[in-house]
């Protein structure tokens, strides 16, 4: 393509939304352009590299056997009644009416679709394992959509659904879909991690997050060196501290604590170490129809970290059911006192405690009375739970749950994620299968997303440098940029116009940079872009000389026209 | 692929709400699948044959140097509403609203945002001209969706929008969209007809459907065997009777004309040609709220047919702005009467005049009084109209206004039209370049749409048999279907797994059936799903002898294996 013929508009200001490199650099070089809040379109060189990105994705789900479709993106609500998630997926799905009124939704993901179609078309044994597969724009009405494409209303994601008789089927099904993932995220040219994940609004047993490693995500993963332990620390398991079995429990003393609302203080006003401390988190509770639905108090060591994900998963309810309570007003009904809150003197609430509490003894909690706090309170004699749950986060350097070693943090992008759902669905909306006994059974389902427009953006997150991006060449939009330098010049614009046919005849996507701008704008443009080969045409050419570059290296070449086309030849072939 | 793998589901009966042999085939087929009234999805086979046709339409936008983009589907109302189609398009236009309250639609087609997107990159002519396109899932919350993918509530269609400098430029580009369209709809094997059609709710001046011929199809034509008119009726050019200027005019008499409501009554009655009467047809107006806004009474001569597109485009109100009136309601606000409502004696209401009765003398009309008619009524003397305009259809035999030949009709799928915009939206959101003299000018505009979803149910219509489909091979799903006639035979197995290989090593497409089924099940299989060539592996095989036949053809041949396959590579290879 001929640059004066493309629609091509970069940026040499930064946009002012924009904070992170990827959202600022497919911006700047005019990849994405932003319509409203959290929706973009693809523009030319943008919409070249996600179809590549897509087609990488494509190659690797065909090669493992899944069949590519495309449902609608709007869905009807009695779907999503049946599997109980209209209500359980919050004010990210994003609903609609037709003109009678009629309620759908615009679908940020399809397990209900893909289970309506195996309930209907499946009934024998003999048609399974199937997996099925699409690449399809996606919605998720986001509080507060940021960073680009990292985090959209409307975003292109595939998603694939196995269908298996069983758990080792589903096993089986999984595992091909996770080495795919592996395959995908290496020829897209990331750094990646598969870590054990939380599973969500998904539902489902197991889950593993694919995070491409970095710093601006916004997934934190903990993971160990000493062994393959890897998780989300929203998921990542802690271990208790050992159970004080040989201590004596010491008699319940109420101590005088004035001002000392937090862990810190009561900790130094007592001179007790904080893992001697209980720590108080009051939450209030809503029901389906976002009506208030009582109180939750949440209990951990004090110097350990809440892990909301993990609470609401031991309460059985969605994340958005929950928030954070109004003290004055959660005082009233359960006898709670802001800051110095404990187990002990509670009406009214659930009382979740952490798992590592009833182990730990003579330990120090609020007492539900102003400037007051208890000490050697003991799990059984003065306190209980209504349910006991690990409900905390796995914290930098923490020992890991596997081996025990210090464990790491880290953050990273999700770009991808795989759940085993296991019978969920199948059972919710009557997705069975015969046996060769005639015996009925529920179809065992897992499901496998792609971010395919956030891979984009977590690509440019790793691969850029402070004049642009530098892109991987298999999702390159173009592989090759010839800077032509003065097109007025009969010998170099005959030159370049040589070369971008040779190159072009041998299957290279080429830009031929012919446009009426100053060189240094060319240069820019071309490093901004992050086009991997630039061949640069000047005076050189005069004498059949032209300028090779990769866009990842510094140094630069003088070459015969000859020799870089074969060396771009080369390089793209290999590396496309 | 191996069928015995394939997600397929081959529907033995006719499904209850198709009527068309296309929605009928389909379904029947597994292609597509109903979600709910209006919403479909692709299946694997349906998918492979939508995507063909895709990228049949893009490589033709892609060798006009049109460049491709994606676009979101989902807009935000202040874009619509400084169009001013927010209200002018209607209850089909789907709406919704963000978690905010924000209100966006879902796109039915894109001249807003793409206005948007020149009026920020374009400043200057040196950037134009310019074509850019997608191809996208669109949407149209249609009162009765109907015909599978013929009028979909959700479908996928191509846009392309040209931005030119000046009318030439445009007619330039509307000229090479016009011959890339000719080529797209040859390549999916249509036999089409582009005729000028309306401009309807995209506005503009110039506008060609192309039009699949199909009796079936919900577009109706009028065209003439002697010259190269062709037109939609709606937007037909009608011949007005020639001007009566040599007769007199008579004096106005009332006659007593009981109980004769219709033209054929009162022309019966009084002993009159039709042609001597003028009907009248009664609307009531809304604006833009969807409030009562005022009534419209519309004459043409008896024996022609109201055209209510063009009724409404000399109203200069959408289609949907009009209904037919409740006579009794509007009678007290206006004097009409129903069944003897005339152009004399009304009175708060718009009359609209087709624009051959002023030229009419002595006409017959009714008197706006129960049981009465005048004649000899003429414009100018009796009557006026606040509008003149030709408001009246083009039906068959009518002399063609080109040549004067009697036109005929004919009905069909509109799959494409392209449309002239002017400066329509340009002006409205302010998209201006400079010229060389530094002058803003307003960018000229043409958008150009194809029915993809559409095209695929077109062709079906065009190509099936009592038996099934009759896929042209540069859209069939796989060129070739082997079907093996006995799986467990190891000959049979194995010459066909042969030539499977063979095929698929030449690029070819190919299913191979071997499916666990019963040889008539495969062949009525075959003949449904509609694959160009049927290569049948069964007793013959032992002697090396398989059975070729084309699905277009009833003939079969024996052949040696080697022969059936170069066969096959032969006729896939001259016309994929």
């Amino acid at each position: 393509m001929k640059l004066s013929k493309m629609h091509l508009k970069t940026l040499r200001e930064v946009p002012s939304e924009a904070e992170l490199p990827s959202h600022v650099l497919l911006l700047r070089t005019g990849m994405i352009r932003k319509l409203v809040s959290g929706v973009y379109g693809f523009m030319p060189l943008g919409w070249r590299t996600l179809k590549k990105i897509e087609d990488i994705v494509r190659d690797e789900m065909d090669k493992t056997g899944a069949q590519e479709i495309l449902m609608s993106a709007i869905q009807p609500s009695e779907l999503w009644q049946e599997s109980g998630r209209w209500f359980a997926y919050g004010p990210e799905l994003w609903r609609l009416k037709d003109r009678h009124g009629r309620e759908f939704c615009l679908g940020p993901t399809h397990e209900e679709i893909f289970t309506d179609i195996i309930r209907n078309d499946v009934s024998s044994y003999r048609q399974l394992p199937l997996n099925l597969y699409q690449i399809q724009t996606k919605y998720r009405d986001e509080a507060r959509p940021r960073f680009g494409l990292m985090r959209s209303r409307e975003f292109i994601m595939k998603d694939a659904y196995s269908f298996d008789r069983d758990q080792e089927g589903l096993d089986k099904s999984y595992q091909e879909m996770y080495e795919a993932y592996e395959k995908i995220f290496t020829r897209c040219g990331l750094t990646f991690r598969p870590v054990e994940a939380d599973t969500g609004a998904i539902g489902g047993s197991n889950s593993h997050e694919f995070t491409a490693i970095s710093e601006v995500g916004e997934s934190e993963i903990a993971y160990c060196e000493h062994c393959h332990m890897a998780a989300t620390t929203e998921r990542a398991e802690v271990t208790d501290a050992a159970p004080q079995d040989d201590i004596e429990m010491l008699p319940l003393e109420k101590k005088l604590t004035p001002g000392t609302k937090t862990i810190e203080d009561v900790a130094n006003f007592l001179e007790l170490d904080k893992k001697q401390t209980i720590k108080a988190l009051l939450f209030v509770k809503y029901d389906d129809e976002g009506n208030k639905d009582g109180y939750v108090a949440a209990f951990v060591r004090g110097d350990r970290e809440l892990n909301e994900i993990k609470l609401v998963n031991a309460l059985g309810i969605p994340e958005h059911a929950i928030e954070f309570a109004d003290e004055s007003e959660m005082s009233q009904a359960t006898g709670c006192v802001g800051g110095f809150t404990g187990p002990m003197g509670l009406h009214d609430c659930t009382i979740v405690v952490d798992s590592e509490l009833p182990g730990l003894k003579n330990m120090c909690a609020g007492a539900c009375e102003e400037d007051h706090h208890y000490i050697n309170m003991n799990y059984g004699r003065d306190y209980e739970g209504d349910i006991i749950a690990d409900i905390k986060t796995l914290l930098e350097g923490d020992p890991c749950p596997v081996c025990g070693a210090p464990v790491k943090h880290a953050r990273g992008i999700e770009v991808g994620q795989v759940f085993k759902l296991g019978t969920k669905y199948s059972e919710a909306m009557g997705a069975y299968y015969k046996d060769e006994n005639q015996e009925e059974k529920p179809i065992v389902m897992g499901c496998y997303g792609i971010g395919v427009s956030r891979t984009m953006a977590a690509i440019v997150e790793q691969h850029h440098d402070e004049n642009g991006i530098i892109w991987p060449m298999s999702v390159a939009p173009y592989h090759v940029i010839i800077s032509l330098v003065k097109p007025g010049d009969e010998t170099q614009a005959k030159v370049a116009e040589d070369i971008y046919e040779q190159l072009c005849a041998a299957g290279v996507e080429v830009m031929l940079d012919d446009r009426d701008e100053r060189p240094g704008v060319k240069f820019k443009d071309a490093d901004l872009l992050g086009i991997p080969v630039r061949i640069t045409v000047g005076r050189g050419a005069a004498d059949g000389v032209v300028e090779y570059k990769l866009r990842r290296d510094a140094e630069k070449e003088e070459l015969p026209v000859a020799e870089a086309i074969a060396k771009a030849i080369e390089i793209v072939n290999s590396e496309k």
